[in-house]
C-alpha cells in the first residue's frame, strides 16, 4: 500500500478546479484503457479531440431523460443540431447511454450505487485521457422527500448513510475505507441563487440520504418484503429529518466520494416525487411526474446558461 | 415487529415449488399497487391474463441481452412469432425491458444489488398477483473468471461476500439483516446435467463472489482509482479461490437472498469473458465477447427445452 495515495484517497478538504485526477499509477503502464461499459478506448478513439472541450457534465439514472437533456440544453445555448440529432456516443453498447452538445457532456448512470460507480470510474478516466480541465459535474435525479411539498429540488449538502452518517465505506481488498461525502458548498449556493433568479419552483439545500435498496432498504412499506410497521417506518423517517435528511436516493454517496477524489467540482440536485411521510407508492399522474422531472434540468440548464455567459464577458 | 415473519424470513431450508410468496401484510391493504419500475400495475394492468402462465423467467443485466435471449427462446420452443415482434411489456420506461414468449419471461435488470433488488421486488410482487404457481428463475450474466477458461460457465453453488462469507447483508431502518445467499443444489445439478449433453462448452459448479464495485471492489488494476499493487491483488484473488471462488460479479447475493425468501427455484449461470488472474481488461474482439455471452443463454435454453418435454409427456 502506498502511504502517500492513501493521504490523497481520504483527505477532508474540498479541491480546487483544475486538471481530472486520476489515482492509479498502474495506468501509466498500460498500452491501451479500454472503457468497456461505454464502448470507448484510448485504443480505438481519440478521447482529447472527442471531449478535450468538455466543462459541463451531468449525468442522471434514465437515458430518455438524458437524452431530453441534451435537446433541452441544446436549445437554451442556441447550439441545436438542425437535423434534431444527437447521436448516442456510447451506441455500441446498452449500459450506458452519452451525449454531447458543445462544452456539455450528458450520461445516464443506471439505477443504484454500483451502476453509478462503474460509469464514474470510465468517466474520470476518459476525462483524463481527454485532458480536460476545469470540469464540473452534477447529478440530476429523482427522489423521495421528507416533510417536503413533493416538486422541491433538494441540493445536497452532505450525502449520508441508511444510520445518518455523512460517509460512504468502499470495499477494498475485502477491507472497509470510509470516504468522505461532502458536496462542494459554493456550487450549491450557486444553484440555490439560480433556483430564486428563475423562480419557478422551490430548492433546499439539506443532506441527502443514500441507500442500497428502494424498498425495506427506504422503509417502505409496498414492497415484496415487509417486517415492519407503519408506526416503525415513520419513526425512522422522523430520526432521518433530525439528522438534516431531507429526501432519499441511491447513487449520491458514492458520486460525492468520487468526484472529491478526482477533483471535479461536483453537485446533487434531485427533485422530490413524493413526500414520503405521507406514502411510498408513486401514484401521481404520469404528467406531473413527468413536469418534476425536468426541474433540476431546468435549475442546471439556467447555471450552465449562466458559467458560460459570464466565461463569454471576461 | 412480527415473530413469525422474521422466522419466515430468515429462515435457512430450501422452499419446495409452490405459489410464489410476498412477505408484507401491507400489501392486502393497498387498493391497488403500482409497480412502477416496470410501468405496470394491478389498477391499470390484468397481471394474471397478462403473466399467470409463466414458470420460467430469466433475468440479465442487458436489455438488448435479454431481447436476444427472448428471440432465441422462441426458435427453440417453435413459438417464433412470425412478424418477429416480441413487444418489450415495459416499454412505458427505461428503467428495465420484459420480454414474455409462450411461458418464459425475459427481464433485464440493470447492474448491480441496487438494480437487481428493485427488479426483484417488482417482479415477485408480479408474480404473486398473477398467482403464478412453480416458478424457476435463472440469471443468466457474465463476470470475470479465477482460473477458469474464459468462456467457461459457472453456475453458483453460494453466492459470498467480499470476505468470503455466504450472506447477504440487507439493511433495514438502519439496521443490518443477514440472509442465506444458497442456491438450488437440485437445480444447479440439472444444469450442469445439461452442459454434458449440449457437450458445446465447460460448465462447473462453486461459489460466485458478488461485489458493490467492479474495480476497487474486485481488486482491479484499472480503475480510477487504484492504492494497491498485483501483489495484493493476486493474493487477493488467490485467498477468493481457496474459498471456493470460480467467479465474481455484482447481482447473485440479493438475488439468490430474495429468491429463497419468495419461493422462486433459482439459479445463477454467468459466463465468464477472462481469467482475472491473467488481466483486467476484456480486450478479447467483441465477437468472441459475444459469442461467451451467447453460452448461458443456450444452457438456459435447453434446460427449458427439456423441461417443457418432460411436462408434456407426463
Amino acid at each position: 500500500m502506498d502511504g502517500e495515495l492513501d493521504f490523497r484517497l481520504t483527505q477532508s478538504s474540498y479541491v480546487l478546479l483544475g486538471p481530472v485526477f486520476v489515482h492509479n499509477p498502474h495506468l501509466e503502464e498500460m498500452k491501451d484503457d479500454i472503457l468497456y461499459h461505454f464502448g470507448l478506448g484510448t485504443g480505438t478513439h481519440n478521447l482529447p479531440a472527442m471531449f478535450g472541450d468538455v466543462k459541463f457534465v451531468c449525468v442522471g439514472g434514465s437515458p430518455w431523460r438524458m437524452k431530453a437533456f441534451t435537446e433541452y440544453i441544446a436549445a437554451e445555448l442556441s447550439m441545436e443540431d438542425p437535423k434534431s440529432e444527437y447521436p448516442n456516443i456510447c451506441a455500441g453498447t446498452d449500459r450506458y447511454a452519452m451525449y454531447k452538445v458543445g462544452p456539455v457532456l450528458s450520461v445516464s448512470h443506471g439505477m443504484g450505487i454500483p451502476s453509478i460507480a462503474i460509469m464514474l470510474h470510465e468517466l474520470i478516466k476518459l476525462l483524463h485521457h481527454a485532458h480536460c480541465t476545469d470540469v464540473t459535474i452534477v447529478r440530476i435525479g429523482t427522489s423521495g422527500g421528507i416533510g417536503l411539498q413533493p416538486g422541491t429540488i433538494v441540493v445536497t449538502k452532505q450525502s449520508m448513510d441508511a444510520t445518518f452518517l455523512p460517509k460512504f465505506e468502499q470495499v477494498i481488498l475485502g477491507k472497509t475505507v470510509v470516504r468522505n461525502t461532502d458536496l462542494d458548498p459554493s456550487l450549491a449556493e450557486e444553484l440555490l441563487q439560480c433556483s430564486k433568479e428563475l423562480n419557478q419552483f422551490e430548492t433546499v439545500i439539506g443532506n441527502t440520504m443514500c441507500t442500497l435498496d428502494f424498498y425495506e432498504g427506504q422503509a417502505r412499506l409496498d414492497g415484496a418484503f415487509c417486517s415492519y410497521t407503519e408506526k416503525d417506518k415513520q419513526d425512522y423517517l422522523k430520526q432521518a429529518s433530525e439528522a438534516g435528511v431531507r429526501n432519499i436516493e441511491m447513487e449520491s454517496s458514492v458520486f460525492a466520494a468520487m468526484c472529491r477524489l478526482s477533483g471535479l467540482r461536483a453537485a446533487v440536485v434531485c427533485v422530490t416525487l413524493l413526500d414520503r411521510l405521507n406514502g411510498d407508492q408513486l401514484n401521481n399522474s404520469p404528467e406531473v411526474l413527468h413536469s418534476y422531472q425536468q426541474r433540476p434540468q431546468i435549475l442546471v440548464g439556467y447555471y450552465i446558461k449562466k458559467q458560460l455567459k459570464k466565461k463569454s464577458r471576461s
